[in-house]
């Protein structure tokens, strides 16, 4: 077999077969395949595309390209969460402790923020001593005693996956929906849990900015875990707004605790009891009427918030943050942003939210930055909402004087207020599961 | 300037500007841009295309990315001719002397033959004691003093394009008509010649099969010629059937020289013809019509054979044997191919016929294969001509007993004989210069 003849094949709209894929993802992992032939074949993939077969094939050899974690030993079934990622997502920190204090495991390895989209081990670490670097032995130990981890990788999860997303990074060859799917699910299946809940974002503050786009990557990504053994759910949400009103690492922290105590954002807390319910029932827990009450229940009585407190300890932090988040070093500036004008906040760019924040020191633009916890953006007002000339609607967090004025122009540019009431697009838009497409 | 963002404007379908394309070929040819991003863009280049312009700019920039030949010293209009490379095709051993010995300077570097097609210098090597590796300065005085001189390639003519080409073999990108017409073109403009006339072939044996994609290729070429300030024009030559009657390299000499001396196959004769009358009216010398006398008055007057042999002479080469073509050594094994029935010859796959000639020892596979000059194949039966039972069509030449079998299949396969007479295509089907296409 000649990659040669692969790279033809796919140029000219023929579907490979499962040999062919195989012999692409092990050679490229090997390096007996080269990089200019791999990035050809990808932009012929991008061009002529792969079928779903294709898809979940590429994805299962590179699941298989590298160490993959057993979590037989963790009794039950266990469900994973992936975000593809957005502003103000602190999505992981409310519902993996719902979802653990319900009895159904949680292993998790999540990411760090890059670009305009914060990272849960970045938002985890803003607690004073709390680690996410974690043994995989403790790691299951911990899920096994507690039912809840969240760590950053460990091991050599999907090294294909990474030394492809490099050289599609520096080819222009990631905007394909296939490629995508595959880079995601190839790291979820190699983390070994038996279920998969997809939180596919949609809109400005996301990858895929339409439903549509975003309905047809979950429907990609859902049928390669079927494919694979793993049940899988999506849930396509809205990020034509930030999630909650808090974008910055221990300004997420304090809402994800203000969430788990009852009184976090009304969107926020929705979204949260909408994934924790489809986790609950891809745990088999279930009706998703019944689990919806079940994590209701869950954060209601306070059960969620022990679990994440747990957790917490577990992994080392000092749990007396939590309890009291008072304690968070507060940015040394601190700058209301007041509405010019009055009118209903019409339209949100979420990105250029997030890429403010960045500016503010909250994010990295390349993964050697340092990134200042306490920096960030609290929203004061919400997508629909009404505002009066001087309200203040944003307030700016930082310790970076210089950043104040660009982050504000970026925000007020950003937060569009108009003189109509806008009408507000819901906050989940479809529930994908391999035999069908709920849209709300 | 980052390739990553030259990458994605043309795959996203966008014009790349004069500065990128120079950006992209000077940083490639110096190793500053990573063959797996050019090969993205190559792939990209293959399903967005370029434009004209781009494809000109392209040309200049690869023509310029090392040493150019300058014949200035050589007083009037050099004009160069290319064949896109056919199976037969023995031309330049005939239109050089021709274009030649009417005054009209010919400073032409040939190539080897790759595959099924053969290379004039190969050919001419056919010659004992010829030599095709001559130093500029030699070539230089060979053209002053006699008009004439084909040798092999000297100096890092186009840098750019061997490198480019060698990446687009291995990934599939070969197949793009502009970046086919900036890889011949650029050749041509760094070796220097004033104008160029392209014989591109088209036909079962040519790398353009049908007419219009060999028109558009054309007039590709002819648009950067044009652009970079070089009088261009093409004929588009048929290879539907073998050019002439011998395939293989001192099997086509003697043919050519027949042909110099007037007693050549009226195929062969007539596009010789037509090519030379065409480079002559590039060169000014008057009409076309009036360059077509001029061209027969060379060839039937003898002018034009004198001149072969004192390139011969001038080049090493032993005229003894162009003066009688007995002396060249004939092949062990001479074998005729008779037909099993009856019929007109109705089609013929001219590529196979090629590839017989390469099993036979006369070709290359890969650039280190050693050729057998004398092997080869002679036709005796031409496109359209009535055979009947019993009759030669072909005779094989080879030293190669085991080939014997495997080339008369072949050629039974690639020599169709049918029941009814066909309708012959013309041998000359178009000429495109700037202004138009006339089709014949």
């Amino acid at each position: 077999m000649r990659m040669y003849d692969l790279i033809k094949k796919k140029k000219n709209g023929e579907v490979l077969t499962e040999e062919e894929i195989k012999f692409f993802v092990e050679g490229y992992t090997k390096g007996n395949i080269p990089d200019y032939q791999a990035s050809a074949f990808m932009m012929a993939v991008y061009f002529q595309g792969m079928n779903n077969h294709e898809t979940s094939t590429l994805t299962k050899y590179m699941a298989q390209s590298g160490d993959t974690v057993d979590l037989s030993s963790i009794p039950g079934i266990k469900v994973d969460k992936h975000s593809t990622g957005g502003v103000g997502d602190k999505t992981t920190m409310v519902i993996g402790p719902i979802v653990a204090s319900c009895g159904v495991p949680v292993a998790k390895m999540s990411g760090r923020g890059l670009g305009h989209t914060g990272g849960t081990l970045d938002k985890l670490e803003s607690i004073p001593n709390l680690t996410t670097a974690v043994s995989r032995e403790d790691f299951l130990n911990q899920v096994k005693t507690m039912g809840l981890s969240v760590i950053g990788q460990t091991g050599n999860l999907a090294p294909a996956d990474k030394k492809l997303y490099a050289l599609r990074d520096v080819t222009s060859t990631v905007d394909n929906v296939s490629l995508i799917a595959a880079s995601i699910m190839s790291k979820k299946i190699a983390a070994g849990s038996d279920a998969i809940l997809l939180d596919v974002k949609t809109g400005s503050g996301a990858f895929m900015k339409t439903i549509e786009d975003s309905i047809g990557l979950a429907q990609i990504m859902v049928s390669i875990g079927e494919h694979v053994g793993r049940r899988t759910i999506a849930l396509i949400t809205d990020m034509d707004r930030p999630l909650g009103n808090a974008i910055g690492n221990s300004l997420e922290v304090m809402e994800a605790v203000d969430t788990l105590k009852g009184n976090g954002p009304d969107d926020f807390t929705e979204v949260c009891l909408h994934l924790s319910a489809n986790m609950l029932y891809l745990a088999q827990r279930g009706s998703l009427e019944e689990c919806m009450k079940m994590a209701e229940e869950a954060l209601n009585s306070g059960k969620a918030f022990e679990k994440f407190k747990e957790m917490v300890v577990a992994q080392g932090g000092d749990v007396s943050f939590i309890e009291n988040t008072d304690q968070f070093e507060k940015a040394p500036i601190i700058h209301e942003v007041k509405a010019h004008q009055e009118g209903w906040i019409d339209k949100i760019d979420t990105e250029s939210c997030g890429i403010a924040s960045v500016v503010l020191g909250a994010g990295r633009e390349s993964m050697e930055d340092i990134i200042d916890y306490s920096a960030g953006i609290i929203l004061k007002a919400k997508l629909g909402e009404k505002i009066t000339k001087g309200q203040t609607f944003a307030v700016i967090y930082t310790a970076k004087a210089k950043a104040v004025q660009e982050a504000e122009n970026m925000l007020r540019e950003a937060i569009h207020i108009g003189s109509i009431q806008p009408q507000i697009t819901p906050l989940i838009h479809a529930r994908v599961t391999k035999d069908s497409i709920e849209r709300f």
